[in-house]
């Protein structure tokens, strides 16, 4: 198996995928490749070069990550098969010898520098700021003699890999913070229901409907669904005009969760299912009586009593 | 076939049940029979000694006929086939030779004499007012001479079935009041489908869901379903606890009304499906683009391929 | 203080409206008058004849009393300031010295005669049914030798007010029916608030908008208001059209129940307010913390600061 | 007056900066200031150095502009005066004398290099890309021999401020993406209403209740409030807990607005306004009768009527 991942090596996004082959117990047996971007990724998971793909798709401080959250959309056949939480904890790595004192530049990605900014005016108040595209590729510069800077700000990963020495570990403003990472594969079998699963969906619209953001919410919350995630995304094609991408507590195989969805696609201009996983906190969903599997199945029994014979109670 | 009505003979019952063998094509061989009360009508048809039976449901003054909602919902295995409106037009009868001026008394249904009093102020302002079984039963004992009174005021029907003179015609307070009749049979196929349908039930709400009424209603308007009548009827079990009996614009074998029943049988305490058969008024009901049958059975196809192959756009 | 009920004396409104007097300390020094019908009795409190008037609004077996429902809803300027429970205990009264034996046929009012079939079935199978206006009427023909029955059906005050003796107590088929009447009195100041109290509304909907009910519950709901008593009426005007007489747990005064109030006046074809009162069951209506008076005073302070500086968090 | 934009010089916001100001008369006599970033630029006006401030709130191809947002919401007491659309059209700028092909490199800001991507596939198939922290600071550099690339992507504004010429104009992948930016000042008067407005909000919703969302739309829909935007930004406490950036049409000092905004403030955990203003597309709203402030005036008068002396119709 080989599994693709939004590089440079060294990144949040590596992590991420070790954490989840370790899961599937392929750690010693996959091939990993980095990607040069999220649709590079997943252009080659589609035409078969590559088995699964890992891409961050959800940050606890910046919110969705567009660059997924589009690709995904627009690449069709492709779903998401299993997600996976990173700890995001940054370091200040130098090379070997250098003090933080020496520090005169530094360089990162702006989504990084924007979450230092504490230890920036505490450590290195005077030091010019060098965007990169990439912590991991500020790593690489530094470590390979080629930068104008002399700490790169990013993962521990980074730093190892690169054969960097870390100045300062846990720099970043918000200790908590968190990256979800989403692994994606070409369609086949669904991923078993767990109990404690989440359904991905991309919602445009009728943009001739007013109240249609509310038509929606409503499939959900009459079937008893939660949303753990609602993001709006620009459909490209002016200002206000929105898809909203959605995270639904449930598995496409539970009844309640297949009603809304089909219920949310008779009145969505276009309506995408991404997958259905297990949710990487493992909480069972609590599902009140009303909205269980037997529930629904009980309601068409009667339905189909009354379709064949009328009235018979 | 032999059909039965809420007698006696001469009500507007019967009138109904004229309207509906015309429009059947049975007036000529259909066999009639009066019934003492609805209960008794029903019952009759239950055990098989009836093939229909037709009764009031609603009237444009009073609102929903009591006896008629509660006797369908208790009598389990019968159902609504179709239905039929009957201009309620009251006329004053007396004897031959009798004039409006000797009328000291007269006799009729309480309820034939809430809706003829401004007739009573103007012609009979001294007269005695003497209540009686129905409208029908006034007529009847005055012919015979069993009557304590020298009018009867009821249905024209009434008048000429029991050899009355009409003293005055169109007495009502309210010239366009009408009663809607239903005929009820045993289970068995549902009347077709015309574009012009009504659908009946009877619907328990759950006691300890504040809200469920707003729930049940948007299980309609969800799928852009209308009501055309909502009746609260008590359930007999304490002040404040009602069923709701309920005409929906629509037919069960249309997948809009077949959901919204399943959702509505889900989250009710206990749901009635009484019937769905053609309106009186041959009205066809608009059905919006989003909730055709084509529209439903389009979002279960979308969503029966996501169960068997995961995501396919 | 002269106050008035439906009468013939002996009825169980004429039970209610004793323990209203014992409530208010009146007992001794009310004057009483037995008005013949709900009409009769609010037009003499309209026209400053009575002080008050007592009628029945709601009954456990029989859902809503039109008569009451419709004439509050005409007359104008009267309002509902109190309530009280009465059970609805039947009893079969007889001339001192019959015997149930001797009964050949019993008179009674049909809605009590729907009340005690099953004590019919038992101990009166042969027995003819007279109907009379009252149940207070059948007793007093009884007692006066007038009647062509040997019984009748109506409440313990009826015998022992007409000097019957109680052939058999609590015939009644369903032993814990209950009626609900209203004090009516002419406009003045509110009853003060209790905690535990309702407010009666009677709603008529613009018919030119589908959901329109809809929109009405979620008025209330969007507040966290109670309904207790839904009751759809006929506007008169035609099959289909329907007016809501409602009865929402809470006062006027408090911000919850006056916003609801005031966003239904705006939505809704012609709203009635017909009283805010103590509920008899004494009750306190819990409030949540998002809708007490706090709340929203809260809330409408904010939006204060706002139109006079604009921004100031 | 002093106003500030996002710079540096030569960006789309100075572009739209020169927009507002001659549309307020002020192009002659203001004074500009360009911050080094939103938070700089929202500071200084907040400590009373600048007098109004420009930046960029929302972009057709890319959503939301998160720092704008954000800033916005944790500085208090600052409010949206006036918004103004720029139309995001790219050049490609070199130094006096460079042609295309001579380019083996190219600068500018990574959401830029973005939108050009046709272009570069085109024409610069194989440059190499170097990120920049603005487009103007890639054309600056070219401007002045620092650069390591030798094209700069940006805004027409900035190749002309800088001295470099066009050596292709219009060379976004979308022709019709729009920017837009809003003006920033310290609270004070709201701008008036002038029937085509918006009003900003940021709405934190109760973790603690499901169906948090539906609930606070439901604030806006039952006023006949429509949403022009809705964003969702995450809290920065975890993944899943969000806030909502919305902007509604309508005034603050519309009775519909006002009354959504107080019951969104009652159910949210936080509610803060940011401004109520001209609408750049100068659209007037439409308000249905239903929701004019006549409507909602006519109802307090009802109800206030009923406060004073109960009933009186």
């Amino acid at each position: 198996m080989k599994y693709g991942y939004l590089g440079p090596e060294g990144t949040f996004t590596e992590a991420a995928l070790e954490q989840l082959l370790a899961q599937r117990g392929e750690s010693g047996t996959a091939e990993r490749y980095a990607a040069i971007s999220v649709p590079d990724a997943l252009g080659r998971l589609q035409r078969g070069e590559l088995d699964g793909v890992v891409v961050p798709i959800e940050n606890s401080l910046e919110g969705g990550v567009p660059a997924t959250l589009d690709a995904l959309t627009r690449h069709g056949e492709l779903q998401i098969v299993a997600e996976t939480l990173v700890t995001v904890a940054f370091v200040c790595a130098v090379r070997p010898g250098t003090a933080l004192e020496d520090v005169r530049a530094f360089g990162t990605h702006p989504h990084a520098e924007a979450q230092v900014r504490s230890f920036l005016r505490r450590r290195l108040p005077a030091a010019e700021y060098i965007p990169t595209a990439s912590t991991a590729a500020a790593a690489k510069a530094l470590s390979e003699g080629t930068a104008d800077y002399q700490a790169a700000i990013g993962p521990a990963l980074a730093a190892e890999r690169f054969g960097l020495d870390i100045a300062e570990a846990d720099i970043g403003d918000n200790a908590d913070a968190v990256t979800r990472f989403i692994l994606v594969q070409r369609p086949g079998s669904l991923p078993e229901r767990t109990g404690a699963d989440k359904t991905t969906i991309v919602a445009g619209l009728r943009s001739d409907r007013s109240g249609a953001l509310l038509e929606l919410l409503e499939q959900f919350a009459t079937r008893g669904i939660t949303m753990s995630r609602l993001e709006s995304r620009p459909t490209g094609n002016g200002l206000g005009l929105y898809q909203f991408s959605i995270d639904l507590l449930g598995h496409v195989e539970e009844e309640r969760v297949a009603e809304a969805l089909a219920g949310a696609y008779r009145i969505c201009r276009e309506l995408r299912f991404l997958g259905s996983y297990p949710s990487a906190d493992g909480k069972i969903t609590p599902v009140e009586s009303l909205t269980t599997d037997t529930a629904f199945q009980a309601a068409r029994c009667w339905l189909d009593g009354i379709l064949e014979h009328g009235r018979r109670d």
